[in-house]
């Protein structure tokens, strides 16, 4: 990454984020503006291989951008990187022809794809799903409901999973365009933070695609992988939320007064914020170094196998549990900060609180990440840290 | 108490209350009906003693009626409570014409006062307070700005601390009639929870009022021993949103599919239920021997006496700091555990966390809580407990 | 109890106990001469019924009698209460003959007492034990391997668990007097922590006794009955370590320069400690609470079959629980204070921090005891606080 | 560093510190031999630069090594790095003729160097020490009294700080050899962890040495350098003890009877293994990252200067307040979770509770270190993370 591209980035956090917390939070019906300024820096789905046309940076850079972008606001962060986890497989397991008939527009754009996993009674138990992929002569047909899909109302594409009608013990991800027939938005979800962002609830009706629109290797083991690069970037926005934390607390204290001076002058606040920062450092540490283990896998030509051998990265679920942690520590600690006034909308505090929330709540609790953790990492004796 | 009282609480919660947490969320403009249908419980202002009419009820009681109240809606509880923090000032340093003229009243309508202690830069240190009240002939002119004052508009009357403009040191507090001329509504408070009730900021501009409304002592020694109840009830809401948030958790185990069984079979959510208990069951402890401290210095002859040489009871600062805690260690631990579902307004989990919030925030955060339990109450050895 | 009573609790841990920390930690042969000190207070067994000669203290009194002995040192107050859990055995389901020819002369010589519940495999689950009691004749035939048994030793008699030989779902609770042939101490455990106490394990050899020495009920469920007092004394001493850390704090912060003044004169220590006060006076609130629940059953004519209705006491088990965990937050806190000295041997902060941890150790974890908590007290609607 | 040598220490530990928890925490007199066996893998001081004839490794390799030692054995393991805290400052600031005369054998010989900073009054507040350093011709005499100092008694020399005698502003540190007279071990601090290390109590009475003992600049500003390298690998020596403790659950819990198998089924037992494993995963990140920053300024010719400009590193800070504190957590989840067993001295984890305990208690305190980050990295706006 050029050092521009992360000053571009600063700039749009300082000139279309910063002093709109309220109208970000305000669950605008349609994709705001932001997005549309954000595409004009040229880091739009900054992820994208340069072989179709992308910038191609590292997840490392993705977690410097996606730290500025949450500093501004976690919606519009979560929006503008949620991508990736379709993009990332169809890039390791898509063909030739999907990635340049639907990647590459991408780039182009500045669109975004969605990915489809969870369903009512299939939250963190993706193995109990009921969406079914039937084979049709060279088409595919995909029938189910699905609970929470983010960007899936003005994605170009998803990327459904689902269980095969004719072996229920396989699983299927499939490419299916926006408009295609029987996608139907059932709602929009009303949620409680990261309110720049959209999330659905979707019902597919026998929509149909080329059998080529199937990606390679089982569904459930494909999002799994894909969860890497996403669980990683969600992390990140704790790091992004917790600065700005800190950094209204710091704009407080220093025309709050207390005692004959103000808040920065007392010990027990600069003890507060010696702790935040501490936590903020260390988050990003770690945020850092998952994204070069990802990255380096990734860079293998092999990536498509290892991944594929690896599954879940241990520090990318490391990375969502510490940081949506660490990040409610400094939330809760932050939001007890300001008396009275931080406890109206006139303080962003309230907010911040709310975006918090999402890290430790989205693509998997921390049972669900401390249970993966055992199995896949504590179990086997070599893959202890 | 009789224990139909407590029976009528729990009826007027599920008739009036439950099923309406979206509705009582809504930051509605007028307040709701729902007061009226408490009054008809007979139960409003509970506390009044019985020889102004009312039915006297020890804050014993009050713990146990706000506990219902709060399990129904924190911010219904905390606006059919609060006047609490008036009239017990009025009844234990107001003349008898003041009661008979202004607490007997409230027995009958049912209504509220309210009282304004903070200002914009005198939040925790109420003694940087700028409102003046001057004499003059026989009467007292209040000047100045109110920060946050809860119920204010719709009160009968309002209490209000204010330096002397003859002596500076000195500080009063004065009752004014709402319909005193001057006194101005400047806004209500967008508050992030507990959003049924009504917080304002006032401007007072030159209320005039009989020399006889200043109650008896230091308008600020009066405050701090006014806000032992008050803090008391402010507690036992966390008790009351705890043990919705456990209930709430218990409903949604039940359904909740998890491996072969429901979440009610993970022992990971029993540890977390049995946790929860504990802290419910030791808040409820607490909560009532610090309501029974209280009402044994009420229900001696000489109460003004030594609440005016107590100031503010150990017990109340405890309390209403450990409730803070516990409830949002509860409150925490909950709104993780409903997956996505929880992140949205469907779920009530996330209103649960917002209200419990204002437990650690008003009427003294922790900091100055643990500043004052440590100045007054382990500095002097013989107060330690 | 009177109030010389309390006092002469003092004036023993005055004189016998304050300043010994280093020989009490010592882990001496021989129960230490403070056992006899404390016999001369006339305190000794306090809880024995005044129809035994006893004195017949409440468990609220043995709750303020254990603060102040734990306080002195927790491995004293350990080894003084301990003998209650099976005191009150024999006194609920024992027979008038089996407390006079037993209970009676503990009053007189201010013995001991012990009960053998655990087994190697058998910690927390008592269900599994493997002890065997026969009959033979008029006689029981006991023999099995008891793991963790306090004052067995030294005490006049051991009251032990096994299934019944006969009927391997049955289990019995019997009096073996401790010069019943066939008793053998295996061994002292060197525990980590309340070293003037003693912990043994036990083999037992065909140990006889008459038939009446067994006790009425099912052995588990009587022991589950015997530990609510114990438990809550068990508690109790975090109470009284924790209070000894504050106060440790609070004479070191004096003497301790720091900047122009003393550690007493830094908010962020005043902080500390009055967080640590406020955790101190909610333990005491709960303990006390959970002592009356106790004592309220205890009270009742009906006392043995009330409580074997209902077996474990919810507030015996919360207030375990929370001492322990609130304990060790004070302790975590307090040796963390004292700088490099404070990691030494020439501080009490290590010792009691050691004493804290048996707290939450000692009969039931906190995983076994949450476990319980939801079971009993959360499954069945009527049952939560 | 080549992969042997970490197959080394390794080796070392496994033959010389496994099994031998007891006599390591037995408070020996002599330095073990376990340090004669260490310097045969031919790693003793592996931080010495290779121009003087050291394995010249970095800090980062020291992270990997000192976790190796630390999961054998925490004292021994900070015994062989706490040497690095002088060396670095002779390193950085001596004059080549110092580095020949006393860095240089120490290769050779494996042998130790102490660092003598606090004092009785002056802990955390190093400004308040009040040993003298006073010229007295082409000698400095050394007179003073230092509180905590490790590796003393046996150390080839000793870097002392001291205030200068002709100017109390200024302050100096002065390498003065084992073997001058008037150094007198007052005594060895009984510790409560890290047992197999030595901390001495240490009376220097006129020490003379030659002025170019004096290193270059002020002393204060070189101690606060010198701690960077060893404030990281104190807080390695967390990661150490949390790997092995976690080690210790897995190997307890594969053998202890649980319900129908054994505690390693029991969901409970996995979330917290679960928790710990991300714990032990995120310090890691983080020491490895504060060693590079380190490292990097060490690579730069201009180090000294750098270092000098820099003073304490934030990483460092950061490091040792981070893995303090999960190391803390880690040990009293572990601590609860061996039953009866883990409080006996025939389980390690109490040792492991009280080796851990020395991490967030030597060389600066939390509330020291919190403070030292908010001063230095919060305060100045382009220093946050």
């Amino acid at each position: 990454m050029k050092s521009e591209d992360l000053k571009a980035v600063r700039r749009f956090v300082k000139e279309h984020l910063d002093g709109r917390h309220a109208e970000l939070d305000a669950f605008e019906e349609k994709p705001s503006d932001v997005y549309e300024r954000f595409r004009e820096t040229g880091l739009a789905n900054w992820w994208l291989p340069e072989s179709l046309g992308g910038r191609g940076l590292s997840l490392e850079d993705g977690v410097e951008i996606v730290n500025e972008l949450a500093y501004g606001d976690a919606g519009v962060a979560f929006t503008s990187f949620i991508s990736v986890l379709g993009t990332s497989m169809v890039q390791l397991y898509g063909s030739e022809e999907l990635k340049e008939r639907h990647l590459r527009p991408m780039v182009e754009r500045g669109s975004f794809c969605a990915t489809l996993g969870s369903e009512r009674t299939a939250g963190s138990e993706l193995a109990k799903i009921d969406t079914v992929v039937a084979v049709d002569g060279d088409e595919l047909v995909v029938t189910g409901e699905k609970f929470f899909s983010t960007n899936t109302d003005f994605a170009d594409f998803l990327l459904v999973v689902g269980r095969s009608a004719e072996d229920p013990e396989q699983s299927a991800m499939v490419l299916i365009p926006r408009d295609t027939p029987g996608i139907e938005i059932v709602k929009r979800w009303d949620v409680i933070g990261v309110r720049a962002s959209y999330t659905y609830q979707v019902s597919l009706k026998g929509c149909r695609v080329p059998v080529a629109n199937r990606l390679e290797g089982s569904g459930l083991r494909l999002l799994e992988i894909g969860l890497n690069a996403s669980r990683i970037l969600i992390a990140t926005t704790a790091l992004g939320i917790a600065r700005r934390v800190r950094d209204h607390c710091m704009t407080y204290a220093k025309t709050k007064p207390l005692h004959d001076g103000t808040l920065l002058d007392s010990q027990v606040f600069a003890a507060k914020l010696g702790q935040m920062e501490m936590q903020i450092d260390v988050m990003k540490s770690h945020l850092l170094r998952a994204a070069r283990d990802y990255d380096a896998i990734m860079a293998n030509p092999d990536a498509a196998d290892l991944f594929h051998r690896q599954g879940t990265l241990k520090s990318a679920l490391t990375a969502k549990m510490f940081c949506g942690q660490a990040g409610w520590e400094v939330a809760s600690v932050g939001s007890e900060m300001f008396g009275g006034l931080g406890y109206t909308h006139e303080s962003p505090i309230g907010k911040l609180m709310r975006d918090m929330r999402y890290v430790s709540v989205v693509e998997g609790g921390d049972d669900v990440l401390r249970d993966l953790v055992f199995g896949r990492y504590v179990i086997p004796v070599p893959r202890r840290s």
